[in-house]
């Protein structure tokens, strides 16, 4: 059985295999100069517009982190939820590496507005404040929330008003916008977005992650700082022919709908629970709930899952691009013995 | 036709490609806690002893990077060969990530000596001067050469002297131990290393490089520089299924011949040529040689490679686990258009 | 007429000057090995104990971010109170430099409790979250609180429970001392403390200030860091001899009680107002208060101070050791002609 | 009897006392915004040109770490002779705060030239490799020689070649400017420096140090650097007064001029001794010398100085802004018992 833990706990899908199998053949030239490489950008470009600035790295913390290096002096902070991924789960790494400042600011739902951020753009010219210079934001959030295009555009124009940048953590990009039923484009360019970390992992890739650049003021150096930040890959082309397939073949698309449909059946399940109360919206493969404390470790042994509030009981469970009917039928079950 | 330019212009290993197949099953959870990640690191101790400490990075610049950080307070300083991989082909990476500063000493066949480290080691505990904390060295150097177990275990008394610890970046570590004819405990541990960036993408692996510890003083902590360093991977057994075959079928040992091997026949055939001259001593896959700077850039451009010293007509050849005597030959049919 | 914008608006008390003068005779050896600096080390553990470890820094951020920097490696975190001049005040120096985590939390005077720090206080062996490893309090605080004995040492009490060590930011820590009517040793060791800025330009010394150990685990490597962070004088004499002169001569008692009691005073004046809302408890010599929005900048114009919340009309008054009677009844003249 | 250590030996010019004490009147704003600071930097503009960006630090250490910050990006480097304070006395800072790698080049008499220089200028536009932006070159060297004019225009020759800035640490400047006979705008804002670290503390001041730009392309954001490196005094009218009267009165030529003379006075009589090599120019006041090693540690039980090369046992002489004949008469009586 599968577990509900986390969506990184799935494996690669076939045809990304296929892929990885597929480029596999002779020499080419390291670190991104080969056929593979290029032809990924231009399905790259063809998914966003010609002037985005395509880069290749290992994971999602280094785009996050390199995101923000390359918008923000270290005498800058970054404006982000508190429940951003950067500010609770990546150790530090963008303080460390940016030298920029976090400023996190309480969101019930993950999403942040204009008028949340607005309290926080204050000290412009003084030298004795971190100056806001970036606004990263979560697509879908850490809450499984999604961001309306009207809410980016928003953030877009209040950014404007401050002379700031918007970043995307797009760890799990696909299953925003199968949700919105859009296109990355319409959920980026068109809602003037600066850069976004393009995540694949969670959704069927094996590793690496792309990051995006729709601003060529923050793209012009990007190469020296991807390598001086360890995220260079020497054999490039294993993570580049990934996307490319991922892209092409509509594999992105498909298991971001089937993983975002599974957490809808196992939402009409669990709704049968009266002991079962889900605390945000579910639009994407992500159920957050509150259990009575005294059976979720109980149901952990069965089925491992992650607790997200200790204090109020609070747990996630995430559905992933193979989770199946069985797996939710069987993991309800396990729900039953515990719960009435 | 295989270039010459790179062993990390070759491909993955097809028995690699089939143990990412293997390992691609069900779910596991992330980051390392897997049975995959497990075996692999029983299967290094079985190589190194049990008290090895292995960790699992994304690639040879954060392996290198996340060693001297966890040795090195950022006033301290790493003894390195002026032709050391990071003193001159991590943009800084070093320094940038652990604050360190690297003395980097002039040699001339890619080896550092006790005699050559020495006149750098002072200032000690004059606050005004970085403290000398870590000799790093390349096993084999970036010039193809093998320090002897006897100069390993003279730079071990004089790192004792001086309360030091050494660092190998073993980005090609199996050819280095296929030359010696040793294993690589011998090579690390009984040499008194403390510890080691253990590469494999050079030798057919497609992504990963472990970190391995033989000194418990410095890895009590290095779970949390590797996530702030963003160099953990989630989806980890994808590097440790790797390790593992690499190690468990004796990979490492096949490719590593093989290359050597391959370097060796390209040096004899090379030396038929009155205009070649070989600068460094062919130990394992690489080979140095002075050209007619005129027909450098004609042979290139049938064939590429990487300039090494351009004022001199220094370049340089290596072979791969894939090189052919069928590539060999061409090669130099090559070479033979453009040289008597 | 003297502003009451902050105590760092005042000139140098003329002892203090008169000690640099009697220090500015003949030729010692820089950076601290001379004997005006060893009597003012001897003097400072006079005044704490004798294991005490003393270093002489520029400044009051330099020996915040350095007392971080000693405890915190950069994948730990500081907690601090949301108002801590480490969190809002030093253009992100804390971060830049240590690269720790600052975890703010908002406290609505200033001060840190157990309770409002517990739930930050977890992900503790959990490599993903920055590890907590610091408590930073100010005393007396920002807004001019101070930390009673017993509320120190329930903050001991909680650092200890979690293995954490706890820093006083000491800007004004003899206003603190003074209120509380006890020693510099009661509140500091006595109360578990390990390290302390101990700062005295905005009490009448002219540069230069103290960061004391009182643990030695955290100050064997210190002279190092403070060389690396730029914060070493070469005349270092000219830093000790002041602080020598403001211990023995005990202004810094008298400076202190002076610009609290003027505080009191210019309290009492303004409780007269109905349109002034004292906000904050006057403790040292910090006035926080709230008025009408549009004769704040009517005021400021002539006697020129600090605006705190500009939403709600917040702004900060300051006493300085050299505050007279005088000033505060000018003061209150000026308030007059906008306030009823 | 005054040491010929160093001239930060040395005390505090009486002229400069007196500045410290006419500033030292009523309330002023912090930080810079009051009127002896304006003063100086208007004082500083006329001694450079109107364009010039001038910003006071701590000391001579943050100045040359805040250039480097104020050019560099991480990914970037700083040429340097190996000599310089940057590369072997300032503990790593540069590296730590700046991020950036110091290529550092053995000169034989602490002067950098193109010739030396160009080896290192290679690796361009390829991100492997940090790229050359800095030169940063000490006038005089810490070898007391003196860069010409002509020099330092062949070095901004080279430097527009490869679109590269250059800095000037200026510890002792003002004996380079007396020993040329030319204006401090001859010497930096004529020959294309860029930004310049102008020293007092060795010449006669308390603390400080200015930094001066004169591009202003890298000057734009300095305030920010200035304050998150810890450098900005709250009570900057301290180190302006300062710098105005060292300017205003001439008191650096006058200073200098006396320092260089008695270096020189020094050298005639040393030249006596056969024991005793000059090894180096004496061009400033800095005399560097050869002694017998068996008698070094002798005469510094008498009058301390430092060994410079204790291999070959060379040791360096620095003369001060009040070093009297006398205190050279001594000197040599003292060099007369141990050596023929």
């Amino acid at each position: 059985m599968k577990s509900f833990a986390s969506d990184n706990n799935a494996g690669v899908h076939p045809g990304i295999m296929a892929a990885l199998d597929a480029c596999n053949e002779e020499h080419v030239v390291g670190y991104g100069d080969d056929i593979y490489t290029k032809k990924a950008i231009k399905t790259f470009k063809s998914f966003f517009n010609d002037q985005t600035d395509v880069f290749f790295v290992y994971g999602g913390t280094g785009a996050n982190v390199l995101a923000i290096s390359s918008v923000c002096s270290s005498f800058e902070s970054v404006i982000c939820a508190q429940s951003a991924h950067i500010n609770v789960d990546e150790c530090g790494a963008p303080e460390k590496f940016s030298g920029a400042k976090l400023v996190d600011i309480p969101v019930p739902n993950g999403k942040l507005t204009p008028e949340l951020i607005k309290p926080s753009l204050h000290g412009f010219d003084f030298e004795h404040h971190s100056q806001p210079k970036l606004i990263s934001i979560s697509q879908p959030t850490e809450l499984g929330t999604v961001y309306t295009l009207d809410e980016l555009k928003a953030l877009r124009q209040l950014a404007d008003a401050y002379n700031m940048y918007i970043h995307i953590d797009g760890a799990r990009i696909a299953n925003a916008a199968v949700y919105l039923g859009c296109s990355f484009k319409e959920m980026t360019i068109d809602c003037g977005i600066d850069v976004c970390s393009f995540g694949g992992n969670k959704n069927g890739l094996m590793f690496g992650e792309a990051l995006l650049f729709f601003n060529k003021k923050i793209s012009q150096k990007f190469k020296y700082i991807r390598k001086q930040a360890m995220q260079l890959h020497s054999k490039m082309r294993y993570i580049s022919a990934q996307f490319d397939e991922y892209l092409q073949s509509a594999l992105w698309k498909k298991n971001a709908l089937h993983s975002n449909k599974m957490a809808g059946l196992l939402l009409t399940e669990i709704q049968k629970f009266s002991q079962i109360k889900v605390t945000q919206k579910v639009e994407t493969n992500a159920i957050f709930v509150t259990l009575p404390k005294d059976v979720i470790s109980k149901i952990q042994k069965e089925s491992f899952f992650y607790d997200w509030n200790e204090h109020i009981g609070e747990v996630r469970w995430m559905t992933a691009f193979d989770t199946s009917e069985q797996d939710i039928e069987n993991f309800v079950n396990i729900l039953r013995k515990y719960l009435k």
